[in-house]
């Protein structure tokens, strides 16, 4: 079964889409009939992946599609339940890879809800009316106001460790303590009570910022979204794109989108991704804008990856093109900053970027001639595990030397998770290399000057460079796959966490054990056993 | 099999001390036949638990018995090899706890050597002759310096994911990038590569920092040690101290030490551990001082639990004794900080805190009449997953209600892991109740007061109390260890993390998820096979 990442406003099932003014409202209303998996029957609004692929198509279209929009609501369209979280019928039935990817991926779409208000000046505010428990108050907890009906059943909970021997992974026990700052044996009760919290102690414990009487709820909503659209920059007068769907065309042996080409190559358990410079006018803003249709796709190739080709465990990444087109929309993106369209782009491609960071994969870029790694495309090159430029020219190519740049764009503008951009990741503890680096802002490298920067891992002339490539290739694909994914998490994160990369590096990590852990997947396991009557067998040591 | 974690230099199979003035050798000479599982054979200085209690040992034993000494050098006793790392064999036989409690403890121990070189001027320096495979180097790397000698065979390296598909978790790839600040590029490289580096590279890629030709490698090495023990600021004149034996009486049903008591509760699955005031002259210094007596007995309790009582998943503190007197052996510690044995001791007690903070049982400290929470023993209300305080008396019990009370020690002395102090961390983001608590320094707080200040989770009169603590332990014992253990490691490190905590969060938690994976942990996988010439069976989907 493939699973497509894509969709627009007129295929959703789970979600309606309100617009009034700086107002829009997110209502989440889940067909229960139209879950991703057959035979699975979503109750009680709770979700699964193909719910939250719709949510995250909001998120991102109201932000391009929407300029006008300050402030977004996320309501129930249901009657006393708010969001009952991730359905457990379809967890306790996934592979343990669709677990992993699935709360990846929903914990993608709550960042980017918070990305949304904090660069974008798009706020979110829950109302929540009925119960939010789980995923369900998870969502409620990226949203930058929670507020919660007086109406003595309506409660917020997080009951994942009582009911079912599983965390609040999707960013809920992170959220708790390092954004809401609720007090650790506070927040230790709460998650120990299926109940939950409501009325005056959800406010006392910092759990919601905000309790309505119900003969007051619509009015205080409303006056609550107003006061947060008033702290938005965002203009009032600029007409909103449509965004259009993806130009792709899916084979069996690869993805082909306008300036993306994706290669599945089974055999060598291997996917080679090739980024296409623009060719056309650069100049011209709107939905053919290249960065924003390039950063689209590339999106889209590394969600299908994840998800339909597991077995692909090394991505390479190549590009082709002129540079001096790839530059030309650098500077574009430079100059007009604060232009509303150009910082939604800059924020996609940034979001793509750490997207790829997290991906478990083992990412190689190839800087060859021909190729157009320079500024935002750069990042490729330092997002992967491993860098090769070639040095010099390859023989019957009639291609210039490989050249590598950087932009400003590369000093600031794709942050990590982590608060710092690629390069100071990269030359952590070094700043000198750093400074080196930004010293050569615009000007194109050679492969040798590339590595003496310490920009590439290694350069390799034509007597070596096949070579190389292929053992690096083959020697990859004979590792454990979890093993190198383990490594990866850990070595593209030098320095600094942030709640961001503590949602992904700490809470994911211990999520995923407790995944593989047999009081949860095995058959006598609590996912299993969930709603049957029967009691979970756990493991009765601590590990 | 009981796990002791006691030991003494004439006890020591593996490793050999010696001393000359400032200088100290530390050289690990494996008994091959002294594994700690019967039919392990520790080949090539690769260690066990055994091993790695012997070096735990003699790290606090240099502290304590030699404020001589200024520098420890690591050494090897054995031909062609510095230290080839976890025994294979070991780790395959051995369950998932006890590999993970395995790794906890080497972390903590290679922490200690770091901790003994920043704060108490005992530098470290690892001299490399031979191999330094996998957690080989990693020990290395805990070490201030590493010099590597150029002899074209001896080389470092962290073969775990080529060689058994998993990572090099004890502290390796963190120590990589965030201490070493080896780049990211060159880390992949480095893990990939099942020989290692040796000679210049090692050095360039800032894997080693001194290469040393064999012809003056003693000469060497003694000039670096002279070099790293003019650093220190430990004191020449000193008599150290000689540890003595624990005063410890094991049985059924629990152990009693001197000032700390224990009791299992094998139907409850619960551990009581009860800390005694010292009763005699607290201004003793030397081996019968209250807090070191106390501390060392309480670390070997924490560490009994862990290995030998794994199903006594709830720990429940509680103390008896005359606060006075706790709070007189904390002034001494404020007085005389600059001391180089009551530094000392402050850095053991803030080792055995923070080893409470990385244990997999659920903590909770119970503040009834009689008890002396204060100063340095209110670590412990603090370091719990909850705290419950007795409010008022109780009847027919000869005591005055209970108090709490905070000594300068809580605000700086005992930083956690993540650099905090254990009252920043529970008040992160609330800067003002941090304050407020500084405010109250020395007075005894009641229970109305504690819970005011937001020092403990719940103030509870006779009425409820006894209700209350039975519902709170009845309801934990029935919850998933697994999601306790991690709905713990998540709850108590709220805000900033550190090169430590990552350690003990990102890389750990991954280690832990791949030891439990198909590849690893199956009969087919790479531990199981290792040696046999067999290739393990990974599971190709990358998760």
């Amino acid at each position: 079964m493939l699973i497509d990442f894509t969709t627009e406003p007129s295929r959703y099932r789970h979600w309606r889409v309100a617009f009034a003014g700086p107002v829009a409202t997110l209502t989440l209303d889940v067909d229960p009939a139209g879950g991703l998996f057959p035979g699975t029957e979503l109750k009680l609004n709770s979700y699964d992946l193909g719910v939250d692929i719709e949510l995250a198509d909001a998120v991102t279209r109201l932000r391009f599609e929407h300029p006008e929009v300050r402030v977004v609501v996320l309501r129930s369209g249901k009657e006393n339940v708010f969001c009952a979280g991730a359905n457990i019928g379809t967890l306790a039935k996934a592979s343990h890879a669709h677990k992993v990817n699935f709360c990846k991926f929903t914990n993608e779409t709550r960042l980017a809800i918070e990305d949304a208000s904090e660069h974008s000046g798009q706020r979110y505010l829950a109302a929540i009316s009925g119960t939010a428990a789980g995923g369900g108050y998870e969502l409620a907890a990226a949203c930058d106001w929670i507020m919660l009906i007086d109406d003595r059943r309506s409660a917020v909970s997080l009951p994942e460790v009582p009911l079912l021997g599983v965390l609040p992974g999707t960013g809920g026990l992170t959220r708790l303590t390092d954004k809401r700052r609720v007090r650790r044996d506070r927040a230790d009760m709460f998650c120990a009570t299926e109940e939950g919290a409501r009325g005056r102690r959800a406010v006392e414990w910092g759990l919601v910022d905000e309790l309505v009487p119900p003969s007051a709820w619509e009015e205080r909503v409303a006056a609550r979204a107003q006061a947060l659209a008033d702290t938005s920059d965002r203009p009032h007068d600029r007409p909103g794109l449509t965004l259009p769907p993806l130009d792709r065309t899916l084979t069996e042996g690869g993805i082909t989108y306008r300036y993306v080409r994706v290669g599945f190559d089974q055999s060598g358990r291997r996917a080679d991704i090739t980024i296409l410079a623009p060719t056309g006018d650069t100049s011209e803003q709107g939905v053919g804008f290249w960065p924003l249709v390039m950063a689209r796709a590339l999106d889209d190739a590394i969600l299908h990856l994840r998800s339909n080709e597991p077995q692909l465990g090394t991505v390479v990444f190549r590009s082709e093109g002129d540079p001096a087109m790839v530059l030309a929309a650098d500077a574009l993106m430079v100059d007009h900053a604060d232009d509303w369209f150009i910082r939604e782009v800059r924020l996609l491609l940034k979001r793509v970027f750490k997207r790829i960071d997290v991906t478990s994969r083992s990412l190689f870029t190839l800087i060859e001639p021909g190729s157009c790694f320079t500024g935002s495309l750069a990042e490729l090159v330092f997002a992967a595990d491993r860098a090769f430029m070639f040095a010099g020219s390859r023989s019957g190519v009639n291609h210039e030397p490989a050249e590598l740049s950087l932009s400003p764009l590369n000093f600031g503008a794709y942050l990590m998770g982590n608060g710092l951009t690629r390069l100071a990741t990269r030359f952590w503890g070094a700043e000198n290399s750093l400074v080196e680096a930004r010293k050569r802002i615009g000007e194109p490298l050679t492969a040798e000057e590339a590595e003496e920067l310490g920009l590439v891992t290694a350069a390799y002339d034509e007597v070596d460079w096949d070579e190389e490539v292929r053992l690096m290739l083959e020697e990859r694909a004979s590792f454990s796959p979890d093993a190198l994914s383990g490594l990866e998490a850990n070595l593209r994160f030098a320095g600094p966490e942030t709640m961001e990369t503590k949602i992904f590096g700490r809470l994911t990590a211990w999520q995923n054990w407790i995944f593989q852990r047999p009081g949860v997947a095995g058959d006598e396991g609590a996912l299993k056993r969930y709603g049957s009557g029967l009691r979970a067998k756990f493991d009765p040591d601590r590990v």
